[in-house]
């Protein structure tokens, strides 16, 4: 057995199995994926990568198991691996590419962890287990860990959670993971703490600028997604560094620098996909790269899938929590679409905005 | 003014000319420098880099000479960028370049960030506040903030601090920071924690091998100091992975899959630099970049240079406190020389250290 | 100047003036008089006292006017004071007494402190600034100060609110204290802990009913409010311990040792003040103190007076947060009445309030 | 089961026969005896009491059996009753009654308590586990508790210790209690972070003053130690407050309201317990209570007893550690004796002090 230190659950116990799994090259990898991808230009200390939040991830899952025995360890490990595909940078290049959730498929079926898997599991069985409530639902060890990680690592006051209160009132039924009625309370903060990192750290607009000039950089660039999946930040900053396209090498020191865009346009309200798509184009034939349109999907809160165990049956968190209700209406509150611009050629933007919106 | 959010620091205000120094190239390559190198190879979550640090040196400076306005600002603003000049992996490269502080000089004489500091200081001053005390003592603004903050990345139980005790009671008394009276158990307290952090953290084994392998890959690699002073660790990196040489590219994909060398030697006992150097000369030609001695110059406890205010005139700390005292004769402790090899070799370059040793 | 030392702002500095109101009887008091009565029965270690609370209002409130120095400094004198009139077990008792405000005007004009204050302001121009927006609003010293207390000694995970966010955000405007706009979700955060505080901690059912019993021993011992009113908590207990009447003693004896009444109803729904006060006098005919009847006033959430300072005016917090909102819609939803019984005659009460509601 | 939450260690569990001990009046009556007695004058958050405290080691004594199963349980139950017999403000009256573990046998004999405890155990048989190591020694499961949870409430930077690394590196050996070697620099850090604790909290010299003055008022009152054993702090103070002796009302209002005596000597220089008590006689016949001598015995560091199982055998860990050394070597440095006097009597026996020594 071994110890890994860490600030938020103390001594993380590997066993052997685990240790092999942590030894390989993929998972070795995600030391080099930066948790919150490019948040450290709002929040420096935002440093923590894919490698503690999968080791804390693992840690909760192993908890709730062992209160829940039923669930089986495969999920356990399964926890240990979910993030194993991420691109460089986290989810900024996720509008470029497949979702991670793909490579990480891709590792298991091809990589060295894949062997590690075999000597328990078929890669087929173990596949599946990925998509296991423990962390694919809205109260699950993989958002338990990144909330109190983000906020440790941000020093943002949102994330405080009561993990232990969490994780003694999570409860298997039915292929389910329940929310105990002694849990709701922690449940709900859960909840609320990731609507306050939303617009105060996930959707800064610093991070979401750079990350904007990153997927135009990789876009002009063209690398292939065979390419990027197995990439590192290292190899995907060096790549673009030593671009040949003279833009390329500018947005990528410019992120380095922090010289980021100004924001031209920044509001809530949605002109609709096509008018943006027809904006997009003409501010591209205007001004190349130096004009980037920011229009991200939707934010998803899936809070309506949590469930909660009442004495009247099984009930939704929305159901029994007014608070978590209003979350579910508010979900779309922190939308922002942008038009970024170099600073300067902000202001001739903004004329062609103005006469476009006209 | 700008704010920035520290979790150490809590919010860190930076009037116009500070972010003028912070937003130079120079200064924000401090974002790709890690604070503590390789030790994440021990501790997964010491992610924190050399820009918040001095961030929070630059913090804590300012507090003191509110409280000592003789000081002056410029000392403050030297703070902030006394570890400009830093080599990827921090102190890691110092075994092989020139110390930091000579390329500290360096990027002011030539870097944008000299512009900035024109704006209100002559180079030759500003050069000058370089060693100024409140960053080059044994109870300094330097050191207050990195163990409080290296304690909070590992994790580690040794670094608390009572830092705003200590600000408080720190005294500008001709040419020097002194400790005052009420200041001593705390300024006791921050060498004993260093003292802890040494050989738990700075000095773990883990992170002294992959130093060592890194070491021998950039020496293999033969960087000229020119060039490798305005790296970061992305440049570095990916140069020694794009090497021409077969043992470089080894070398670094060893340290990227964590799979380092074996201590084969780990020892107190000092032979003195002739045998050593006789030795790794003949450890060379038998087996090349495969075994390494890690032979690290005896660490310095200056600890002899704090000076306490008593009622009975200006003392030495360690002559107020016997625990300082300890720590004095105390300071080659955790003093250790190796021999590493890699995991196929081990058994044969342990024999042959027999050999050499009989 | 003199320092204390706080775990939760650090040192707190006190001028002589403040020195001098600190230096009362009246002020030493507070260190008799729990923060949260009766709620270290559920949360053993929230032993914290008024005296703490007080001081740490004060911190806030000055570091407010810092900010917003045309407030003037009297305010922050009578944010220190504002707690001055507790009686013993804070707000438990004020079901059979006059508001704790009362008696803290009865302090300041009868007390020692009163002396301390006529030094710099005339009495009434004091008391008036008792009732000062920086003590009394949604948002303000006092509630910033006890919530991030009460979290911290009893451990509860809901109390984290970014203190330093807020009181640079807050701003003077009109006579109002006011949230600038980049304190809104700091703001939302403070009121969303205090909803989860106040089913967890503030109103858990143990305290309730502990509560209950010293509320029913006290009336029961008849103490006339002027003389409660200078009480501390030895004193009360004591005067309970050595009650003439044996119910009296049982009662303090039961909630020293923690032997408390059963929940025989523990209901949501209100049946309404009249048919409570028919069945509590048939109670009371029936079992005497044996039981209890708990009917609470409903609580009121004026989260609605916090105004929010945006591009388009003023608004209030609740237009701008939708959590806000839904904190208003559910304020009854904690609200709870109760009747509580002896051990031993819990199943005969239950029998009776079965005939009475049938 | 039963659970309660603590600050320092999370959720607490409680079996049914632990709950049985907890729920009788011995128990309870920890609650109002406080940790660190007067000490909240000079640290007003250091409310916290002998229950938690408690608590608390029993929680990490189990936590020690879990990894140590051959100690047996026994010893966790009396880890929990090891301060059953503690005075009103803990160790103050020490000075004038049988020590605390006397009572603590008592309370086992004739208390509810006993009942609790011949469920399983012959009292005989638990009495003797009273000693055990787990609460006895040097490094044990009471002084990692305590340590953490003094600076917890105090606010004081000095009692961080990794609890959990200790626990998991203390070893049975032979009925003893040892260091394994990967806890040495946690154990060390545990009798550094005593030794900080000591002059900054423990004896601090307000909490000294008030507590000769508390030693004084229950000398003259004349309280046997059968009813002061049984007594807890209200009692205690109620009965001073009532006093027939208007010496002893005078006192306890002093430390109420926090006006106490002035230090006319405070040295560390000890003139031998002789010279001592003839000074005290004639002061006391000079200036009756208002003139106190404080003489307390000297501090024991017993860190000698603690042992490290090294690869060479066991060792003190005053071998291993030169900083433990040096720890033994200081442990008279922060003795000191003292005279106290009332404020408006302080010139008078400073003169008689003179002519004493003269």
């Amino acid at each position: 057995m071994k110890l890994i230190h860490d600030p938020i659950h103390g001594h993380i116990e590997l066993d052997d199995f685990v240790v092999g799994l942590v030894d390989t090259p993929e998972f070795q990898r995600l030391r080099r994926i930066t948790q919150l991808g490019l948040a450290f230009l709002a929040y420096p200390s935002a440093r923590h990568t894919r490698f503690e939040h999968s080791l804390g991830t693992f840690y909760l899952a192993k908890r709730i198991v062992e209160h829940n025995p039923e669930i089986g360890e495969g999920a356990v490990y399964a926890a240990l691996l979910h993030d194993l595909g991420h691109y460089p940078f986290s989810h900024t290049l996720e509008a470029l590419y497949p979702r991670h959730e793909e490579n990480t498929k891709w590792f298991i079926r091809h990589g060295e962890i894949g062997d590690v898997i075999r000597e328990r599991y078929s890669v087929g069985e173990f596949l599946k287990l990925l998509k296991h409530p423990l962390v694919s639902g809205d109260i699950d060890a993989d958002r338990m860990d990144y909330l109190v990680r983000d906020a440790y690592y941000t020093g943002a006051a949102y994330g405080l959670v009561d993990l232990d209160r969490l994780v003694r009132n999570l409860l298997w039924r039915d292929g389910m993971l329940i929310v105990g009625e002694k849990g709701v309370i922690a449940a709900q903060n859960l909840l609320l703490a990731r609507s306050m990192m939303y617009p105060t750290v996930y959707q800064h607009h610093v991070s979401k600028i750079a990350s904007a000039m990153l997927v135009t950089a990789v876009e002009l660039e063209g690398i292939p997604s065979e390419e990027i999946r197995t990439m590192d930040e290292v190899d995907l900053i060096a790549r673009l560094r030593a671009s040949e396209r003279a833009e390329v090498r500018e947005l990528v020191r410019a992120i380095d620098d922090r010289r980021l865009y100004k924001r031209v346009l920044y509001s809530a309200s949605d002109p609709g996909g096509d008018a943006v798509a027809e904006l997009w184009g003409e501010l591209e034939a205007e001004f190349g790269h130096l004009a980037i349109v920011d229009y991200p999907p939707k934010p998803k809160f899936e809070e309506k899938n949590a469930f909660v165990e009442t004495e009247r049956g099984l009930k939704r968190l929305s159901e029994v929590s007014p608070l978590v209700r209003s979350l579910v209406e508010l979900k779309d509150t922190h939308w922002r679409w942008g038009v970024y611009a170099r600073a300067d050629v902000r202001e001739r933007v903004e004329r062609f905005l103005g006469a476009f919106f006209d």
